[in-house]
């Protein structure tokens, strides 16, 4: 009795798969992922088309998906978050159906809800037995958590464990056990071990973002929210990892100890749990390798599914107990409606990921970014297109100055206390424009290329096609 | 944000829980439990009434239930075991409608594909957080796995975590995660830690249990089952520990190392994985204190759900990877079914359990009893209620001989080759008659009091009310 299969496609054959219908990935193994360039490319040998991808992310490494959009094999794509150069051929209007973009929590209530539906799950797994227990902690290929295939496995009509490294049955210690899994393929690599995990994350050594960094740390001190029991997420670029380093120093130095840290979990995260800043880490992705063992040998280090990072469809999810948020954007407009989403030039490129999740959840949002990137003003009149609904969004810090949400006077008047360079929303605006001149905003066109949908299931903005 | 409520009161109330509802307790904190008395004493103090409670297993300690029968608060119990104190009052008719007895694996089944339905599951656990993430792993109450409680979190309307152990949220390293919790609620104490785990089981010194057990193992040898990969389970009274430890010299003796061990887990089982009898503990319900220990802190011993210990509705489960289980019986008959629900005199004093499910899914399922207890024959012509069907069984091991089932001719021939004492179950029976005379079955009444339910759905006997 064993569950294996001799290929992937034995596998697309052994699960039934045909014309029109929907598989679905997950994008923990990052830009190194081959799972769903393997598995599409394997479907298009077998002349299927018309098939729908629901993957939780699209990376780099997914750009051979545009030969597969083209020919007809894929025909509408279902995710959270999607990389520059299937962006691109998106905006261009490659799909005759709108991209569905949902948010990292809307996507495991939708799928458990039923508006949304996986009949086959491909589910890359760098350790499985030959039942399909799974876990992304072990293996040449690790990854850490598999948080966001946990609904997958729960939900698809069928599952493909595909792994480069089978274990005796069976494997303790698994993320998905055998009960969800249909089929187990071997494969000889899953992925890139450099693009699963980008080894170590560096701070960034900018100047500006250092110094926005640094504001927006003096803005959690002066919230009164920095005390034990604090609980943080970040993310892993620009000026958040920056953030959370300064943060570090001042949780430290006032003995506040945290309850638990949340996010794409790097190692400055892991070494503020083990410095003792935190109580634990709640781990629905890993970014580095120092989280990956962290994840592997810390019980204070906690894989968690999608839904319990982020569903508003469960009964509770991590995102509500957070403090504090620190999130980036490429466009925030006089509403605090943040766009990350789309380029300067219209392009897609992002995706909400867990953005508007944490933002809704936390009881404070930041945003912190330039006010202007290459000459392109970030905070602008109204955003191209609507990620996160500025409701959400309290603060904007900048190295021009704190902008604070009208609706959080009890924020503002904290920050005016503690001497912090608050301006309005509306100044900062003039400034970006003072520095880039007459900045005009690209025309877009008017087929709709993608709908976003927010994290309870309402369509919020269309994303547009650019005309090149 | 908490979902901390004062009292079971309240959060019966806040359940919207009424008349005609069906509740759901597990059964790990086993004859210890206060959660089951408490909650139905609350239930019966705000007048509700026709409630049915659908539990895991009822213990002794259940034995105030059968107010709550007869006074209209409880009218329909379904549950995979009855102990004897509610087992009898059931068998005298308290109740009008049958009882539903299913097996371990049927009962995550049911709930899964719908055929059960809880309304509010009430959840004993503990350690929990104020968001409902719990484990039996630690606290003063601790019992080790919680695997029968996992299927009614993820099903039931409501659920209500009833702990005696509050920890900071989040708690890591829980077994049953915050999303599928509504309501907390913490009370002085969930249980009496000496009937919740049994100290350390002891090993029978009645001989004629130690030469059954002595001929199971031989039974095991001769069987070809007992190599590297040997997937085991066996029960923790009578001839089954005497059996495992046996076992467990052959195995250190002849250098085989086998795959995993299940079953409501012991000391004696940690000792053969420890001992590197076994790779791995599947553990879905722990037995004693040594087994609870392991748990917590050997990665080799894992929880699991109910589900994938034994549901056949699961795309696969664990008793399905079975090399051998060795079973206990109330009877037998010529056919090798066997009764594990009433005793010599008709009354209800056990149930499926995993028995039928572990037999079903075994490459040999073993009966050990002796020929006779009390000069009652447990070798019968016909049993008074199929709990298992005998075309699940193999053998039969009694200290009078050896009986095989016709179908398994393979291992008949093995245990001859062996020169094991093979005799026909038949044979077994005139033993039996010898020793116990003109031994007349009990006399059962008309009406139903229960139905058995087999691990598929179907309903395969029924229970009869006893005239006393």
């Amino acid at each position: 009795m064993s569950k294996l299969l001799g290929s992937i496609e034995e596998a697309i054959r052994a699960t039934g798969l045909k014309d029109g219908m929907t598989v679905s990935f997950h994008h923990h193994l990052r830009s190194g992922d081959y799972v769903l360039n393997m598995v599409m490319d394997a479907i298009a040998k077998a002349g299927i088309k018309d098939i729908t991808i629901n993957a939780s992310s699209i990376h780099e490494g997914h750009a051979p998906l545009v030969e597969h959009m083209r020919s007809g094999v894929v025909t509408g794509l279902e995710t959270n978050f999607i990389s520059t150069s299937v962006g691109k051929e998106i905006s261009r209007g490659i799909l005759k159906k709108p991209v569905i973009f949902r948010t990292h929590g809307g996507r495991p209530a939708d799928l458990l809800n039923g508006r949304s539906h996986i009949d086959v799950a491909f589910i890359g797994a760098p350790t499985s037995d030959d039942m399909g227990n799974c876990t992304g902690k072990f293996g040449p290929s690790a990854c850490g958590a598999l948080g966001y295939a946990f609904t997958d496995a729960q939900v698809a009509d069928k599952v493909v464990i595909i792994t480069d490294n089978l274990v005796p049955y069976p494997l303790t210690d698994f993320s998905i056990p055998e009960i969800y899994a249909d089929y187990v393929v071997k494969v000889d690599k899953i992925g890139d071990p450099k693009g699963i995990v980008s080894g170590t994350t560096r701070i960034t050594k900018d100047p500006v973002a250092l110094k926005i960094a640094r504001l927006a740390v003096e803005c959690i001190k002066a919230s009164g929210l920095l005390k034990d029991g604090f609980a943080f997420q970040t993310g892993a670029g620009g000026a958040s990892l920056a953030a959370a380093a300064y943060l570090k120093d001042v949780m430290l130095k006032e003995h506040i100890k945290g309850s638990y840290v949340m996010g794409g979990i790097t190692g400055y995260l892991v070494d503020m749990l083990n410095a003792g800043c935190f109580e634990s880490i709640l781990d629905v992705q890993c970014f580095d390798l120092n989280a990956v063992e962290s994840i592997r040998t810390n019980p204070r280090h906690q894989e968690v599914s999608d839904a319990q990072y982020a569903s508003p469809g469960a009964k509770s999810c991590a995102v509500d107990g957070l403090s504090v948020v620190i999130l980036g954007a490429t466009e925030i407009d006089l509403d605090f409606n943040v766009n990350v989403h789309t380029d300067s030039n219209g392009y897609i490129m992002g995706g909400s990921g867990g953005h508007s999740d944490t933002a809704a959840g936390a009881k404070m949002a930041m945003i912190v970014t330039p006010l202007v990137r290459a000459r392109i003003p970030i905070v602008t009149k109204k955003v191209q297109c609507i990620s996160t609904p500025g409701s959400t969004i309290d603060v904007l810090v900048t190295q021009r100055g704190i902008a604070v949400n009208p609706a959080r006077q009890d924020l503002l008047e904290k920050f005016k206390a503690a001497g912090l360079p608050v301006v309005t929303i509306e100044e900062l605006y003039e400034k970006a424009m003072d520095i880039v001149g007459d900045y005009k905003p690209v025309q877009m066109g008017e087929r709709v290329v993608a709908d976003v949908v927010y994290r309870d299931g309402t369509v919020i903005d269309h994303i547009y096609q650019v005309e090149d």
